[in-house]
């Protein structure tokens, strides 16, 4: 691995990075990372509700999601975004979406990787979006698989928050402090202009994470300050010399 | 919090801390934390049977027990041992335990504490040690308890591997590279004379943890070379300023 | 939405909605729904044995199954049956066949909906219809699915009684009475000749759950007396104004 | 029963009632209910960091926690609030707690009952409450614990929004609508001077209920509005004579 | 362990063991089987409405009970029954009983013992029987209990059948054929003459456990017959020389 | 069924078996099993990592793969074995396989089954083998597949042990003595030489599972001696005439 240090978001539709990690990702641009966002669909069908009312065709409304999605991506500092158009409501997986993923895996050669819950009985384009992202993840560890070429290690894969946690089963066991990347989170969600309700939705997620921050960190005795935080999931074990 | 780093294990029976944290044990105090550990019990009741099979008497029994624990504890270079002496299959729980306990807790001010895990059907006491190790946890952090005392943060609760991790439902999520420290993990086994065959089992417990060190580490492309390794599960959620 | 309420039952072969929520069928007729039907396969090939048995071909073992399913649905004073012939044991699932679903659902705009389990290791074609039912309801309320069509409210989604409820990890959280309506259900599983054996079967499973529904609603002091009862696992939370 | 409908909330400490289920309690007073409250203990210990940082005595402690429940239970109309004194952190349970609550819960007859989550590794009072008012419930229900007296029929026990509702394991699957008495609850958690900080943190988890509460009620399509909600879930099956 | 094969149920009231494992216990016994009941109440409190109601006094109810059991423990041709008498509604755990059901324990010698589902919302003395059951087996196998006499091998603990299996978590994974002794069970149900709502309730059980038994044996395609059968969870894993 | 006992065994990628059930393998051949190893993949391109650095072409590979599982198929006393050259990281799935694998389980008629465990986050290929596995099953079983052949009965599925147990969430309830026939199990994994440092790992393995049998059947009370076994899951629940 280069001394470069990367991370990859595998994000269903073109808006859940922002929603679900764009603090993660502003924090590592920060801290030196280039992080990578792939957008399986632009969110046309299932996430574009105003666009349709307002009578837009399909092409324009993917053209808007796109400009939407690039637009927060600039204002999270990604290094690079990748739309894949595999189709909306629902996703369209197989042979050759797989085998683009993997490319871009074995690329961006991730430290950590994101995705979305196990379980999503409201839009299972994200349930299968992570069990996606396990497969490909396992292909770019395949020796065998064009032969030559870098294979992965073993990233973590990061479960990012869904929206009603606890009826997908997500229970996060990291909480990361963004407070110093805030405006950029916020920055980045005003310009998803289809989901205007979803601002402050999420603004307010980022400070109870803030809350659970400072509850883990000492709480009464010392809790660490902080005034936005992101919560994950981690799928995989850690590997340490110390423990904390 | 001082300065100094302190670690915390709550072990229910005398030779608990050997078998399942010894190694976390012997690394922490190599690292600079002075380690304290709580025996519960001797285990003279339950986990002695060849010393009963030779006609010791009870106190025979707790004495021997106590001497390998000590012996054990000094291998592994641990800063304090208590004997609690609460009895043994099982043990007897209770307010003057708790507030020993707590007593404890609050003078070492952990940075982070070992238990076992949740669930054991083999082994009551186990569990019931986990329960109440979360509740004297709780308590030392209640600012209404001695008021005056410096009250507890939120220190992380490992539960360290039990004898059958499936049928407990214990499921690790850190791994902790001992190698460096194995010889004094396999002295401080070899002090607990009554249980000659399980020096072995926990010798292969340790290899096989550190294959799994190293698959999560990057497995065939970079895995981090370990021999010896133990595994925890955690707890609480942990608070960071970067992922890994 | 219009006044008249509605129901829609997705039912991966024939029989399963007359077994399964023939009371619940035949109950909300009585109160006024349209409830529609839709059988994904006839159950030609896994659940026709008397059928195969006795030297019937593909086509005259779906023609007498359908006529069955007809004729349930008619004891049922079903709304509406469709067949999907979408083959069986497995099913074949694809684009298509959500497009169609999708349809249906849409025409229907139902006030609730009923599918499997989530898990059935006996029949994987049970747990495959209640994935296919989730993206199905997923895709009806995305307002880019035939812009211009009335898209999908968030209605309940019923999972139905399995065969072995501990096996398929099935809880039920709401018991119905459907004591006023036994005889049609009754009649209804009698048209189902080819398993027979199942009249008696699903007879008890409606008498056990009548004892849950007295248990439940006031046991020993006051439990509302009931004679036949379905229970149902509803996957999403409810939204009231009044608790009870 | 009487025609009096009637509510009951078991609430360790003296704020648990105010946060957790303080708009619960508000909207069924104006629909009609008596609601009554048991604080099982002042909260003195745990939940008093500020009082005990001014150092003030165990018994002002109390006091004021005392006159602090009892102002928010003025502000949420609570029909009547009693204090028993249990000790806190921990709290000490047994035959005489027991029975108290076994007394007030069959002069109540409650319609249903709120309590705590079923784990709580931050608090053990949390859970060991659940698990007594569980086995209260059971008693008062008993024909043979004090004969003669009216027995307890089976309310619904519903458990309360926990402080990190996905380390507890707890999943809601009830949203109520407590947008109308919002005015109230808010009124009430200002009366808790103590915990000023969780003013704005009940205050978003109101509002983010709210959004999950229209999510489930229609969402893009014909989602009810709903400015503040609490979720529940519940432990026991609901019996019905038709589905929603 | 001597050549007589031996049994033990703990049963939290004196009727469960008829309703829960009857089938078993004759079906042993039928065997060759020593089967032992221990009852560790009569049921006095909860379990006997009907003689309440009819105005008995609390010794005539104990009487009346024991009597009942004990005759449907002659139908079921019982080897031992044994009162413990501590309690009801709740049970009254500790030291001292703990010591009588390990004596029990170490003089049966049972080759399997049976207890309650591992959670049970509706009578908490369920559960607290079975996390019980489990204690005394532990101190059983210690050989520093009462040093000298024979210490407990590691006997299978079966949970047997719950009223609600689903709402308890309970999932079985053995069903065993009792057609050749269901008058016998059948008989013993009828000895209870405060629960006759439940005699067609549990027969009811035992048939749809016997079509689970003829589906798991082999289904359309040669499952054996069975009329009658009871279904029981596993704690512990088994040990064999060839699968099955 | 024929009087001669049969097994099968559906392994994913070509050496899976050897690790996770050879010892099942001999030891039911032994028993005068024939037992059938059907590999889906030769494992060509995930776990060939060795034959990839030495710079060897797929069709090399592959060749290799297949020598060696065979060659593990000889030392184990195979009766027979197949290769379905379905793919590799990923493998691809389809209604080709399912039927090979379905003439298959018909021409064996097998009295249990072996496959992967639920759930793999590391290799999708695993878990995706498993529901593939209960598909084919289910398809065996149905009286309209190919009328006129025998149909499958209902044998067993057991899981076979993944790499990391816990992080699979799979729990054996099983455990099988294979000390008689170890010498084989170690000949056959000695045959696997791009996975060397397998061989010790599945030695440890098998002597920590000796280790849980003895625990399993008699612990320091007579648990019988064992020096290798291996841990299997089952899926269905089993029937039996007597309990153990």
């Amino acid at each position: 691995m280069s001394d470069q240090k990367t991370a990859l978001v595998i994000s269903a539709h073109a808006a859940d990075f922002v929603w679900r990690c764009g603090g993660a990702i502003a924090k590592h641009q920060k801290l030196g990372y280039d992080v990578t966002v792939v957008c399986l669909s632009y969110g046309e069908r299932g996430e574009s509700a105003r666009l349709w009312k307002e009578g837009k065709t399909l092409d324009e409304v993917k053209s808007i999601r796109k400009k939407e999605a690039e637009d927060a991506a600039k204002a999270l500092d990604v290094h690079d975004i990748e739309f894949l158009d595999m189709g909306d409501y629902p996703l369209r997986f197989g042979q050759e979406a797989e085998e683009k993923v993997v490319d871009i895996i074995r690329k961006v050669q991730p430290n950590f990787m994101f995705s979305h819950s196990k379980w999503d009985p409201y839009n299972t384009d994200h349930m299968k979006t992570t069990d996606f992202a396990l497969t490909c993840r396992m292909i770019a560890q395949a020796w065998g698989h064009n032969p030559g070429e870098k294979v992965l290690g073993a990233p973590q894969l990061y479960l990012f928050e869904p929206h009603q946690t606890e009826q997908m089963g997500w229970k996060p066991n990291v909480f990361l402090d963004i407070t110093d990347v805030w405006d950029k989170k916020r920055a980045a969600m005003e310009c998803m202009n289809g989901q205007v309700h979803l601002w402050d939705f999420y603004t307010r997620v980022a400070q109870q994470r803030a809350n659970h921050f400072k509850r883990n960190s000492g709480g009464m005795a010392g809790g660490r300050d902080c005034q936005y935080a992101e919560g994950f999931e981690s799928i995989f074990p850690t590997c340490v010399d110390e423990l904390s």
